[in-house]
Order: structure tokens, then sequence, then C-alpha cells
């Protein structure tokens, strides 16, 4: 069933880079560990979790009242498929027990009708499905299902994938067109992407048609929220709009990112799967004309999106403000999952391009370099003494915290992280092409024809752009390597054995096609010249309007008070100025600073204490660092500023 | 009693002024009528008032239930002070019956014990003076009070002033130190001036003593708010940290402008007046410790002042947004209150620039050309697009409303623009100085040793710096005029007679003295150039960072999409460019506009759909059209920018 998609991500990678794999050994070593205790209760200070709890409370072997959020199981289900992406990149039979012991306990919860949910079993078992817009229940199915999956495909133990079948089965039997069955959808979308995982894995058609059917459903009228809303007797939460949900218009017609931003990327991933199973044209342009809307007028340079946090949500276009960028992690994380998912269909390094974008600026910022802390809010400029008392930056912190009591991110970067495998490279057979999306150090294997070929990428990637790729196979194959160049470098160069390829001849949708018979040694050299760039925004942004951002390859950087002192507004960079970039080993566990000239407005010698002059400012020359924007908050607390006044000249 | 003081604002003067004239007629002849319909709930469409039923049912006249505001008396008492200011400017018979009416109504809603108030005897009569934290009982008494004042001043009718006395002898045997006193003051400043405005008529110096009490007692430990808060059963509204009612500190203590803006002005207004009184040289140091703080580093280049939507309140120094500014309409106007009381202290003109700034700009924002609708929230950038969508800019509209569930706003700027006279004048009996703080076209009066003396004054301002003031006296008389030089004017002129005086070796503080011996038809001719100024903030200030704005004489200039067409943002001016002012009688009922030459970026031929890229902007040449802050909204709704993006050259 695979073979309809264009490109197939490849999963069986081995990352060996000197940046990404202290980062997975971070998230098994440490991440995996803290979140676990995290979710038992055990780390002194963070806010409680009892999400373990609530599961054993589920299976009848504790009593005591459910405690949390409707949608806590979705931490467990984020952590267990966190644990299988780990065990993916290396067994541990301890972890593996700990998981075990949780898809026992997942077992022992689940109700004789297949039914899983902590919340609805302990706390209003009464109530199941009958609030479909407020209460998460497919939502934590999907997670549940995606952890099933992972687990499944890292260890080959079935148990997890049989009781989420089950789950399934009976989701299967309460949800259609049907008199008996509910015509609805889940108020955050989730559901549809892991059902398609869970087919993919299960062969079973009836997930796909299901979520095809939640799919088609939502935001179809008369409104399903406000036919089951009428049906309650109980009010908890206040009312949204439709538009919060994706469900103001239905799915096909929907041009425009709406509402919440990670269930509206969660819906669009799950929309772009359905268009490959079902080789949907119409489905898959729905998933292109909102990715347009996104990635061209919604997405901050980070690759954050949903700028409002109010509803954590989308506004409209051109609308990113940066003390004020909501940028919820998990939805940086979902874009990714968006732009994965178009790749396949269509191996356009646009999608790559934003991939790489929010990998490296708005996700790596949801965590900090220890792996201890996380951010839900990632703002693009911090003052911290005005996030004290500003109502409305009440959401931003300029320090990361240990965990929250919503803890939907935290466990999301870390399945994040420990999967980036799957990111790196994808195969359609179609074409006989095997496509390098991510430069990161490592090995991965494709059957092309009846060969085993192997590719190993050797790069100190995102540093330098420097990439080499040997190719292993038994015997010769005729197949095509198709490198990405990124959308931010010029004069990309590229051997082959050691014989230069012009690179723009070759040139496909952001990807140089080098199709050859391949035989076992040779070795491709790519280089791509990181020059530090001076980004500039669409005129529309008018929070950027006479700003500039610095970004060195994928990387986007910023200023902070520990380097540069406090009030960084006043500083300006010149388009002319020069800035110098160096590796510092020792600076935020080794990052390429950024070292340059600026000027600084200076207060005027008279009336220093006068708000409002005239005459111009004054200004000196000032030296200025700028470190990469995902390491921010992990010195002393202090400013932040990624946009920069532009010193016009 | 007043000799204390050092100079005594004029009270008779007769405005005949160009820009002035016409507006305080609008207030006399569509505002205070609209208004009294307004509290009458005879105006469709606007958001019901109910407060003149309200009395009625406190008089016993009706059986209805009390609706509003627990402060709604406020608004009657607000428009009884505009009345008795228009009153004084020109009798008028019809008025003064229904104003007569509207005390004897006082009268009959007043308790056997003097009290009056028509939510706690109508809506909660066995709970009077239990919340002084958040009810606003003294507040509206010292609007009442304030009223009475006024209206007795132009009519010489004292029953009002009769009636506010029983009240404020109830008030002063209800507060005190005594055991069986409530040992209390108010949520809201605003009894505090007021029992000082009805010493002065009445010469009871128990209500100068209560008023005392109340500053003496604000933020004393332990707190009266909490130890009231201990007896009360009944928690209507959500405890607020005491900042916000200028309770955190002893007043004595307090050096920085913090909460409720408005309940701060009020206060430090009444502390400047006892400060006078009292000839305090500690509370006088108090009040312009905390105006160094307000206007120097808490203050919008409008005079607006209040930046945080959330408790309308002061955050922290240089935290000023432009288009999350609060700066409501009666915070400006109270910034004025304080300002001319600061004056009286010392004749400094950087209280009269301040004064000048925020009536001309911050002020007069808040009324339609038209007087019928009104801003209560006075921002210096609007997107009315962002506006509907973004929660954080919830309290901002792109258009003037008819009326307010909170309707402060309306009757405060009506009584301000009536008693307009009351701050163009002042005279310091000490010294025989005749202080000329803004320049309105009109008459003055005052009695110097046994002369009475008239200044006559002709003017264009604001539009044009030339004034004319000419000096009529029976017999010759000596003493001081004394002109302010206002702080954005360079090179002002001034001749007496046609002799030209150097300005420069008269100045003091800001006005430039002129002591001789007067005789009758003296002219004094001055000229204040009004360039266009390219004003820039303090480089604290970071939403101002390579922004300036256009000034010219005392008008605050902005850019509206009607003139120049949306996205204001991209535009940039530059240091050098020129700007011409002409006077457009047709435009918004005659303003100076400035139109000059800017840059506007131009999206760039290729990728016009990509939100990011390198290199620098093309700019192409366009004219921009700047309009009067205050005039702004009168047009089709639409984008507003005052602070502008600067093209450094």
């Amino acid at each position: 069933m695979f073979q309809r998609l264009f490109s197939i991500p490849l999963k069986n990678v081995t990352i060996d880079d000197a940046f990404w794999t202290p980062r997975q050994n971070l998230v098994r070593d440490t991440v995996i560990p803290y979140q676990w205790q995290a979710l038992n209760d055990e780390i002194p200070g963070a806010e409680p979790s009892h999400t373990v709890e609530n599961f054993r409370i589920a299976a009848g072997e504790r009593t005591a009242e459910y405690y949390g959020q409707v949608f806590q199981d979705s931490d467990l289900a984020k952590w267990l498929e966190a644990v299988g992406y780990a065990l993916s990149i290396q067994r541990d039979e301890k972890l593996e027990a700990i998981a075990d012991d949780v898809i026992d306990l997942l077992g022992r919860a689940q109700q004789p009708d297949g039914y899983l949910n902590t919340y609805f079993t302990v706390a209003k078992p009464g109530r199941k499905w009958t609030n479909l817009r407020d209460d998460h229940e497919l939502y934590c199915a999907g997670h549940l299902i995606e952890a099933a999956v992972a687990y499944y495909e890292a260890t080959g133990k079935r148990k997890v994938i049989d009781i989420m079948s089950r789950y399934a089965d009976h989701m299967v039997k309460t949800f259609g067109p049907e008199q008996d069955q509910i015509k609805g959808y889940d108020g955050h979308p989730e559901i549809e992407l892991a059902l398609v995982r869970l087919y993919r894995i299960t062969g079973n058609k009836s997930y796909l048609e299901l979520s095809r059917f939640f799919v088609e459903e939502r935001g179809q009228q008369p409104s399903f929220f406000d036919q089951e809303e009428s049906l309650r007797t109980e009010h908890r939460v206040a009312r949204r709009k439709p538009e919060y949900f994706q469900a103001h218009l239905p799915v096909r017609e929907q041009k425009t990112a709406e509402g919440h931003a990670v269930r509206a990327l969660y819906l669009f991933s799950g929309v772009t799967d359905l268009a490959a199973e079902y080789e949907d044209a119409g489905l898959l342009e729905v998933s292109k004309e909102l990715w347009r809307n996104v990635t061209r007028k919604r997405m901050y340079v980070t690759g954050g999106v949903g700028s409002n946090e109010y509803w954590e949500s989308f506004t409209i276009d051109y609308d990113l403000p940066n003390d004020r960028a909501y940028t919820e992690t998990c939805a940086a994380i979902s874009l990714m999952f968006w732009a994965s998912r178009l790749l396949q269909m269509e191996a356009d390094a646009e999608y790559a391009d934003v991939m790489e974008r929010v990998l490296y600026n708005g996700i790596l910022s949801g965590i900090s370099l220890d792996g201890k802390s996380y951010f839900y809010v990632n703002p693009l400029e911090v003052w911290p003494e005005a996030c004290g008392i500003r109502e409305d930056l009440r959401s931003v912190t300029p320090a990361r915290q240990p965990w929250f009591g919503c803890a939907c991110c935290p466990p999301n970067i870390a399945r994040l992280i420990a999967s980036l495998g799957q990111y790196i490279y994808s195969y359609s057979s179609r074409d006989r092409e095997w496509f390098v999306h991510l430069y990161v150090g490592g090995q991965a294997e494709q059957t092309i024809g009846d060969r085993s070929v192997r590719l190993t990428q050797q790069t100190n990637y995102p540093w330098d752009g420097h990439i080499q790729i040997k190719v292993e196979t038994e015997e010769a194959a005729e197949f095509t390597i198709a490198l990405r160049v990124p959308g931010w470098c010029k004069g990309a160069q590229l051997k082959v054995n050691g014989e230069e390829i012009d690179v723009s001849s070759h040139l496909h949708k952001g990807y140089v096609k080098i199709s050859r018979t391949w035989v076992n040694g040779d070795e491709i050299e790519m280089v791509l010249p990181m020059a530090v760039e001076k980004v500039r925004s669409h005129p529309r942004v008018r929070a950027n309007a006479g700003k500039l951002a610095l970004q060195r390859g994928p990387i986007v950087y910023c200023l902070e008070e520990a380097d540069n002192g406090d009030n960084l507004p006043d500083i300006r960079i010149a388009d002319s100025s020069q800035f110098e970039a160096s590796f510092e080993a020792g600076l935020l566990e080794g990052v390429v600073v950024l070292k340059g000239e600026a000027k600084r407005v200076m207060l005027p010698d008279h009336g220093e204490e006068e708000l409002y002059l005239t005459g111009p400012n004054e200004f000196a020359d000032v030296p200025v660092t700028a470190v990469p924007y995902y390491a921010w908050a992990n010195r002393e607390p202090g400013e932040m500023l990624v946009w920069l006044q532009e010193l016009r000249s």
C-alpha cells in the first residue's frame, strides 16, 4: 500500500552526528527517564502529573480520584512513543521492561469493549463520547496509537498493537454514518493521522476509512458540535468559535489555517496522509493551499506558527508579533510532521526547507541544552521585566520550566528528537530515487531492485556545509541520489568521486539529482557555503518593518543580554556590516557564534531624562555577538532579540 | 486661604478662539444635550445608562431595580460639572432649569443623615461604607462635590453646595482615627481633590483635614483593605494587588506611578492640593518625584498614560507599546489636572508643556469631531484587521463608540473642554506675576493691587504661532506678564509695543517674563515658529526604536490609511525629508496637514510570496500626508500610525 506514495521515509537510519547524537542520547539518558519520573510525580517542585496513577486507577488497582487534564493520557502516550523511537536506535532491556509494564497497564486499563481512556473510565464513566468537541478522547486514542506503532516498529512486540487495534475496532463500531453510530469527529485532530499509521501496520482498511470519515465529516452542516452540545446537560467549557476546531468549513473548502495551531496542523497532516492513500488529488490540493497560507503568510522565521496566545491560534496573514509570539513548541513540531508528509507526496525542497527551518529553530528552542526544562511558548523577543507585569505577555516566560500542568510539549519534543532518523531520507521505488532531505551524519540502508545499498553521511552540519556521502553496495546499482540544496544556500558545489558536477543543470525542485550506476566506494562531496545572511521579512509583516534577522545555514540567530547587555533594541545593524562566524566549543555546548560590528544609540549628553527629543540619534560603535536562537535562555535570564533594527545606508 | 499657592488659576476667562470656541460650543450644543439623553436612556443603540432613573428610585419616586456600574452616579456628576462650566461661559435658562431639577433630585435622593449614593441606597442599603476598596462610594461623592463647586461658581446658587456639605459633614463624622470611625480610604481616589475644592468654597477646614486623613492613611500597615475584607461575607470582586489602588506603600513613600492610571493621577492631584494648602514641602516633593517618573518614563508622546489594558494601569519604565497602548481618555485628563496643580505650585513650563501635549493630543483624540462618539482607549498604532482577532488588542477599537457601559470618559472630556478657560492663565499676587500658560484666544481679567486689568489674547494657535496680547487697564499698573515658551519651540520672538525683547535673557523656567508698568493699549506680539519636528524617543523605549514621530507646534501627527493606503509600517521617513505644512479648511473641520516625501518598501519582483528574503529592501518614492493625531478616525475606518519607521541616511 505504500507504493502510492511518491517517496517513503527510510526508518532504519542510524544517526552518528556531532550535533544530533548527543541530543538523541540526551533524550534516551535524561529526557525519557526524567519524563518517566514526571509522569510518576517523582520530581520535586514540578507541576503534578498523576498520569501513570490515573491508569492504575482505571485498571482498578488503586482507589483514588482522577487528577489532571482531560487529555492527561496523551502524556504517557507521547512518552511511550519516544521510548519506541529510542529503542529503535538502540535496544535497552531496562527501558523496554518499563515500557512493557506500561503496555500491560494499558491492557489492564482497557475496558471489555476495547475502550481505553482513564479520564472517562475513572471520572466520568457515564459520559464517554458525549463531548467530542472538548474532551480529547479521540485525540488521546490517536497518541496511544502512534505510541503503539512506534513501539511495535522498534521491538516487533505486537501486544500494544493488539490493544490499540481493539480500541480502534471499538471506534470503527462507534463512529460512522449509520443510525446507531456517532456522525462526528474530535475537537482536537490527531486520530486522523494515527489511524493511517495503524492501517499501514495492520493493513486493516477500516481504520483508514474511519480516518477519512472523520476528515470528511469535519465542518459539515448541520454542525455536529452544536448537535452534541444540545444533548449535554453539563457545560464545563466556554464555547469557542468553530474555527478553533477547524470545523468552520468542510475541510475541502478550507483555504487558510484557522484556529488552534496544533489542531490545524495535525489535521492537515492527516489530510495529507489520506490524499496519499486514496490518491486524492483534491485533498492534496487542499493541503498544499493551506501549506502556502501557513508558510508564506503565517510562519515566523524560526518556523514557529500560531501567533496568538488566546486560543493558541493562527490569526490573520502577516500578523507575526515577536514579543507576543505564542508559537507553541507542539505547533512547531506539527509543522514538521506536515512538511514531511507533503515531502513524501512531492519531492520539492520547499517542504524540506521549512522542515529544516522549524527543526533547528522553533522546535529545538523548546528544550534546554540539559534536556531538563522546556518552553511551551517560543517568542522571538523577550524583555523579562515586562513579562512579569504585562498581561498580554502572561504566557511568555524568560526561562524554561521543568514541567507544565498542560505538559503536551516536553514529550512531544522527546518523540521528535528520538525519531529524527525518519526525516532524513526517503526513497521512491517508482523512480529509483533516493532523497537526502536533511544533512545529519549516519547511515541508511535501502533495497534497490535486488541490491542492498547503504549510504553513509558525514558532516559537521549545521555548523559547516561540507557533506560527504559514501555509497556501499555489494554490486553496482543504477539509481538516483537526490541531494537537497537548501533555499538559504548560494553557490552549492558538488563532486562525485572528485569530479565536479554542475549543480544548477541537475537541479529539480531544489534537489540536485545524480543518476548513475553507483558502485561500492563511490563518494559524493557536497559543499553548501554558509554565509551569514541578513534576512528581511515581506513588507506586510509590520512587526519586522525596518528590521533584519541573522541566519547562517539553517540556524537563525538572536542576541542575548548575556553577550550584549540590556536594551537590545537600541542596537542597529548596517546592511554592510560584516559578521564573522566562529565555533566556540565551550559556549552553549558548542555553537557557531556570529560576531560583528554594530551601532548603538547613545543617551544624549543633555537631557538624559527627556522621553522625547528632536534631533537625530547619536550612535556609538559596538561589537555584537549573536548566538543560535535555539540555544537562548541557557545562561542567566535576560533579554533576547531575533529581529534587529537595521541601520539603513 | 488661596494665598499660600504660588499662583492661582484665573476662572473668569472668556474664550474667543477659532480652535476652541467651536469645541466649547459643541460641548454646550451637542455633547451636554447628547449626554443628558444618554443618562436618560434616550439614545437608540447606545449602551444603557439608567443613571437619572437610579436617582429617582433612590428618591422613592420610582420602584425599579438599580441598574449600572457601582459608580454610575459619577456619570451624572461629571455631566453636571460640565453644565456648570458651560454656564460659566454663558448662562442658559433652559439648561440651568434642567440642572436645577437634577440638583433638586439629588436633594430628594439624599438620606436624612446626609448620605447620597444611589447604588447603596437602592441596591445594598445594609452595606454602606463596607467595601471602600471596590465600591467607589467616596469616588462618586468626590465627583458630586466637584459638580457642586462648578455649578455654584457658575450660577451662585448654593443649594447644591449645601447638599454636598451635608454629605461631606456625614463623611467627616464617619471617617477618622477615632474608635467609632472608619480608619480607611477609597479604592478609587477622587474624594481627596474634591474635598479641597469644597473647602476652598466653604472655608470649612474639616473637609481639608478629611482629605489629608485619606491621603495619610493610604497604604499604611496593617492594610485597611485587608481589614475591611475580613469583615465582609460577600466577595463580588476578584482581589487585586494593592498597587492597583496605590495602597502598596504610604503615599509619602511612593516614588513610581503604579496601578490604575486614573486612580493614581487623581490621587497625585489631591496630594498636590494638600501640599499647597498645608505648605507641605515633603508632600510636594512626593508629587514632583512621581511626576518625573510619569512624564519622563511612562508617558506616550501624545501625553497618554497607562500602557496596560489589564488593570488600566502603569507598568514599568519605558514600556510604551503603541498598538496595545491603553491610554484611557480619563487618564489623559487626569494628567492635565495634575499638571495644572503642580503649575500653581511652581511656575515651571515643564508642567505646562505636558498639559499642552496631553490636551491637544491624548485628550482631544477621545472625542469625535462631531462630539457624538468617544474613544475610551487611545492607541498610537491601529491595524483594524488585527483588532478583531487578537485578544491582546480586545480593547482597541478602530472607531469611536457612541457610549460605554463604563461611561467615565465621555462626561470627563466634556467637563474638561467646558472648563478649559481655567487652565490658560494664573496669577501670583505675591510676585504680581500674570502667567500665560496656554495660547487660546479670549479675554481674562485680574485685579492687581487696586487696578482691574484685562488681557485680550488673539491667536490662530495651534496652527500658527503668532500670538497677540493686548493690555487694558484704566490706570497704569506695575506687574509681570510671564509668557510660556513651549518646549517644542525654537527661536521664539517677542515684541512689546513693536520693540523687540530678547527672549533668552528674560527666560525663567520656560517663561519669558516682562516686568514693567503696563498702560492701557500696550501690546505684546509673540512668534513661536512652528517647524515640523521629527521627534525621537529615549533609546530605552523599545517600541519606538528606529522610529520617529512628526510634531508641529503642540500637535502630534499620524498617518491614516485614508491618505496613505494600507500597511503604513512599510513607509520610511528620512531625517532629511522635508514636510510642508498647509491649512486645509475642508479637511477634518480644518487642520494643518503635513505633506512630504517618503520611501516605501516595494514588493520584490521575484518571489512576491516569499515571507523571508535576503538582499536589501527596494524602495519607491512616495508622497505621504500626516494629519493631527487627535483627528484620526473621523473618516472611513482604517489603519493609523504615529511612530514612523526612520530611513537613516
